[in-house]
């Protein structure tokens, strides 16, 4: 046997260059580029890093999940009934509760046939993607927006075109746009609400207009509600409630209203009283995908019905009010940095987008750098906008404990000041 | 709003036939249409089910799983310490703790940098067709064999293509045939090893050739190890011994042999001492896809130092001597079972191979019609061979309780008796 060296074969692999090239579509690919410069100071007295840049709820205490939720896994961990393979659309009783759970704001039931379960939504926006994808075939994805949805897309050949959301109009969707975008490839367009990255909240009006678009179009609807109920404006409603409108497949996960996005348990749902899913075998493609695909933890599953039923009212409000109050921070300390503006107060989700005046930056060159040199200087991390197809804005999440929160923000501001034009 | 019926706008999706056409490469997807036929009596003394079909460890009491990981699995859940996202190549504790123990069978030594997590081995499959694709490439793939490979190999656009394993040889790589089967955009062959679904056992001498080869033709090893130190008969001894001959991707997960298929935990590692894997940009591209994938839970992860640490030999030990009993079972029981014949012993795994002769059997079609005939005649539950690639064989799963294995045996025999022509 040889070994090593000189003796080596040739290995000639040719990478596929277009899978290299996805790692700029993901928040965690980003955050890897921002992070390097900074240097944590290791003295007692030294400031603390200020995350304000990851996409889930974070480790502060105030964020902690509900005990109940904990018990419900650990129980049907120990009940040793959950260890085998699960059937690939997931277990029954957990699709049952979700289904339930979800009928409850929908002017129709919905059966434990529409659900499926994937690790998180994550997954659950791969196997969509996988599942609508054909060689030609393109989907529309919001801007500003969540660029997973375009790695999935692109790795599958499906085109991803964009079309607006509109700052002065709270994010809304530019349905003008997207119509002009639209043709007899486009299978479907993405909306994400509560918002990933503008913290938006849609009236149940304007996800009416959106669904009568898309039933123009002939395109299907993927609802991402990972957020939901996230809400302290504007209430939520689920797309779902227009599925007799046009078809919708909703995504969602316990990730963020639970506060466990370390659990990966998500979910697709046919909302479609109609049955077009069925006759246009989306259903089957789904199924198809999922059949090899691997699964979320079967005790996680088992545990879903507890899950739903024990959580209480109490632990969903105060997230909420938390979130209420953190958002109301951003909102207010934001006003004050200069070089900066927010063209709409947050209603949901955990998120709201900064635009950056760089003409009364001095010395910066674009959302890159300015977070890269905020990291270095301040120890503050914050995601730079093209990390959601938004150059030369920022997002802020402020799933953080208010207290370094105002500290991160604070900071935010001595580094605008620092590096603005002198007047 | 308009609702329904008439008014129907026209979804003109057409689904992607390539993805429907992959459910016959799922176990599942097989399993899903032997299984309609069977009528499970509802009286006391109706005979039960017996599923020799699985490609797991079942839910029978022998075959649970060491209450040490369970309290590893528990704790990590409960100490809120592992409730958000890890970083896409998982947590460091726990890659470190696979690289040290995996380390303990090989020349040199892993670090955690040569481990990456996936949500079992099946996500650590799909990971990597995913990261060596490329349009025109080939991979190289045993048959009879784990037809996932195909499936996500043939979903990326890449081509299978089949090497033979001799069943009079143990089921040993034909490398000549292999050799004949590979050109320039060949990027990798696949092993299972110990077997699924031939319960073969490779010997170090029988490695040793096929890195020999691997090198020759410059194309990686992907070494599945998934049943890893489930061997009976020839001692198990890894791939990744001859990484420096030809650069190995090993593949594993803790859902055979903690017998938790459930648990969604697994791995890809490189052996690699070469450092091919870097240079060619290999782990590039798997860093590329997991970044833009669903992880495994990550208090599963945060659970991995202690669940290895603490399980103990005894564990490893009991499985062992309950498949080498389950295995004899199998083998001296089919001996007496007419019209099939079984090559050779099982040395490792959970499966068998049996040959079924077609001509001896008066009104059996082929392997399809025998499964479903025999769940529906006698309750039992068995692969048929076009789900490993293998017409007219049949795999047979042993990991039941001994006393419904030899049942289901004997019902299989009267079964091919019954169907056995006079003579
Ligand atoms: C809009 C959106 N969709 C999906 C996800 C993925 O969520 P999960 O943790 O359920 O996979 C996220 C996570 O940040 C998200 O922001
Ligand atoms: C050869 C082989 N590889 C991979 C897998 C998937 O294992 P996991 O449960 O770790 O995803 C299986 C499961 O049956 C298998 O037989």
């Amino acid at each position: 046997m040889e070994n090593g060296g000189a003796a080596l074969a040739a290995w000639n692999f040719a990478p596929n260059d277009a899978l290299l090239g996805l790692t700029v579509l993901s928040v965690r690919g980003v955050l890897g580029r921002v992070r390097p410069g900074m240097v944590e100071g290791s003295d007692a007295g030294a400031r603390p890093v200020v995350p304000l840049g990851h996409g889930g709820p974070s480790a502060f205490p105030c964020f902690r999940t509900a005990p109940e939720a904990v018990d419900a896994v650990a129980g049907a961990l120990r009940s040793g009934e959950h260890n085998s393979y699960a059937a690939c659309i997931g277990l029954e009783p957990a699709r049952r509760s979700i289904s339930q759970s979800l009928s409850r704001d929908l002017p129709y039931e919905l059966s434990s046939d529409d659900v499926y379960l994937t690790s998180g939504c994550a997954q659950a926006i791969e196997v969509v993607c996988s599942a609508l994808a054909r060689h030609g075939a393109n989907i529309l994805l919001p801007r500003p927006g969540y660029l997973f949805y375009e790695a999935r897309a692109v790795f599958n050949n499906m085109e991803a075109r964009y079309f607006d959301l509109v700052p002065e109009r709270g994010w809304e969707v530019d349905l003008d746009g997207l119509q002009g975008l639209a043709d007899g490839n486009t299978v479907a367009m993405v909306i994400v609400n509560p918002g990933n990255p503008c913290g938006n909240v849609y009236t149940y009006e304007h996800l009416g207009k959106i669904a009568e678009m898309a039933r123009k179009l002939g395109i299907f609807v993927i609802a991402d509600e990972v957020y939901a109920h996230l809400t302290f404006g504007e209430k939520f409603v689920p797309m779902g409630v227009f599925g007799s409108v046009a078809p919708v497949l909703t995504l969602g996960s316990i990730s963020k209203r639970w506060v466990v996005p370390g659990w990966r348990l998500g979910w697709i749902v046919t909302n479609d009283p109609n049955g077009v899913f069925h006759k246009t075998k989306v259903v089957d493609s789904i199924k198809s995908y999922l059949d090899i695909s691997s699964d979320p933890p079967t005790f996680v599953q088992g545990a879903i019905p507890q899950l739903i039923k024990n959580t209480k009212q109490e632990f969903f409000n105060k997230t909420v009010e938390v979130l209420r109050q953190t958002a109301d921070i951003c909102w207010e300390k934001l006003k004050g940095v200069s070089c900066t503006t927010c063209p709409s107060r947050p209603e949901g989700s955990m998120f709201v987008m900064v635009k950056l005046d760089l003409s009364c930056l001095k010395d910066i060159k674009d959302d890159m750098d300015f977070c890269c040199r905020l990291a270095k200087e301040e120890l503050v991390v914050v995601l730079p906008g093209c990390a959601v197809g938004y150059k030369n804005w920022l997002r802020i999440t402020f799933t953080v404990a208010p207290s370094s929160l105002e500290d991160g923000l604070d900071r935010l501001k001595s580094f605008c000041l620092r590096h603005s034009k002198r007047k």
